[in-house]
């Protein structure tokens, strides 16, 4: 069951993520940093775990990578959720790190988490130092302004644009926005053993996609009970989004081919990618 | 001379940030990132570049790393300038980063920056990749939650404390927030060649604080078309600072003693370390 698998995922990341906080010096910025990193699907360190063991990487080898991936993403949400970006209020269900906190400690958080992020790479137990040195590399595209960044900004931007998106920039902007990382994960096993990790980029560039769809449905169909967090944003916002663009039922029908395209890809690992088969199906059938 | 070879390590780090940004997807995150890296003192990668030649580490070897810290630099100030941190207007004589752009934009420029320095620590011009890892691990150490970001946060906390912070508290205090990084950028040197970090860390340590006692006379005794940046904070936030707890005559003579220190620390390296020398006596002459 990949809901069994990702729960245990879960622990051993978060173990892994609050080990790392606790040894930084005590008080707020720590404080914030252990907050951020509360919760969540952890999917993208289910994909690097799951990405390790199809290549036969050892568990303890792919789980500093998990939490170094689980770390920048959260750096990332923190940032977002910031007045001056989303400004959002409720994440996870909770308060947003500058509410529960205060910005400038939000700002410090989410600054120490991509450090963290990096210096978790650096561990010994991933391997030899051209692995970790590789991980460092092909993470800074990911998450900067070639990557993540790159789509928050697209985003931020298309929010005060004249004209809405088209479904071409649309999807331009979130295979940066949230496919880059989730493509990382994916590919983090095949980089960590020296594999093709074509299979796995294209599973994830499907992925990423099918799940960036069920947040846009999810902001259309959700609550904030079910969600934990705001619900609604794109429409007030007047954003196009794929709903906007496709229709509800064009978005699901979209998202479902984006899965069966997801699970096609793993074809060449047989039924030992089973768990990341259910992975996809759960994306578009999960309910935050 | 000092100024000429910081002239010319000035245009050589200019030319790589200018390099590794140009790769970046147009548009305004870019030309966000770009402004922010102009300008500046270029201290840090001054104390790369003259460590690395101390250690006969070749200046190809040692310009990514010198760029690498200036970029952690430069995202550390736009950051520092936000309106919930610091709230500055005037940095290098120009506008901060969210005046010029706005604060989305400074803070997704900043957070860019931090993961370009990362990235650039991943050039293979560096050398092996023991080496590249160790460098990664080392500014992570520096730039987080146990250095510049820790001192920064304890920096935004002395603003809303009750009692003044003390000289120890405030040594402490510069130590993770201005010293950590140019400890960073003196030991890289040392790092690269695999020898003994001690000598330039005690220069490191001492030319730090010795920056940072300037840094607090300058705000009294400058004017902003001086500095460049706006100048008598200190006092109207009612801050402590080493002038404030020592006097102006007090700072001054501190500042000389570390400075004699900072030069007393490179006895290992004779007429060698001339210019480092240099640079500890320009860092309390200096006028901004």
């Amino acid at each position: 069951m990949v809901s069994k698998r990702m729960e245990q995922v879960r622990a051993e990341v978060q173990g892994r993520l609050d080990l790392a906080i606790s040894l930084m010096p005590e008080g707020r910025l720590r404080d914030a940093m252990a907050y951020a990193v509360l919760g969540g699907k952890r999917v993208r360190a289910f994909l690097v775990m799951e990405s390790a063991r199809l290549h036969e990487v050892p568990a303890e080898a792919a789980l500093p990578v998990a939490a170094a991936v689980e770390a920048l993403h959260a750096y990332s949400l923190v940032h977002d959720d910031l007045p001056a970006m989303d400004d959002d209020e409720l994440r996870r269900g909770l308060p947003t790190c500058h509410v529960q906190w205060d910005e400038a400690t939000a700002i410090l958080a989410g600054d120490a988490l991509q450090t963290l992020a990096f210096e978790l790479l650096t561990d010994p137990a991933i391997g030899g130092a051209e692995t970790r040195v590789a991980l460092v590399a092909a993470l800074a595209r990911a998450a900067g302004a070639r990557g993540m960044v790159w789509g928050q900004e697209q985003d931020i931007a298309a929010e005060t644009a004249v004209a809405p998106l088209t479904l071409d920039q649309i999807t331009a902007l979130q295979r940066a926005k949230t496919g880059a990382l989730i493509g990382f994960a994916a590919e983090a096993g095949p980089l960590m053993a020296g594999s093709d990790p074509a299979p796995l980029r294209h599973y994830a560039q499907a992925l990423g996609l099918a799940f960036q769809i069920a947040d846009d449905i999810l902001d259309v169909t959700g609550t904030e009970a079910e969600t934990g967090k705001r619900v609604g944003k794109d429409a007030a916002a007047n954003k196009a989004t794929f709903v906007s663009l496709l229709g509800l039922d064009g978005a699901r029908e979209r998202a479902a081919a984006l899965v069966a395209q997801a699970e096609n890809a793993l074809a060449p690992y047989g039924d030992s990618a089973e768990s990341l088969r259910e992975l996809a199906r759960f994306v578009i059938q999960r309910d935050k």
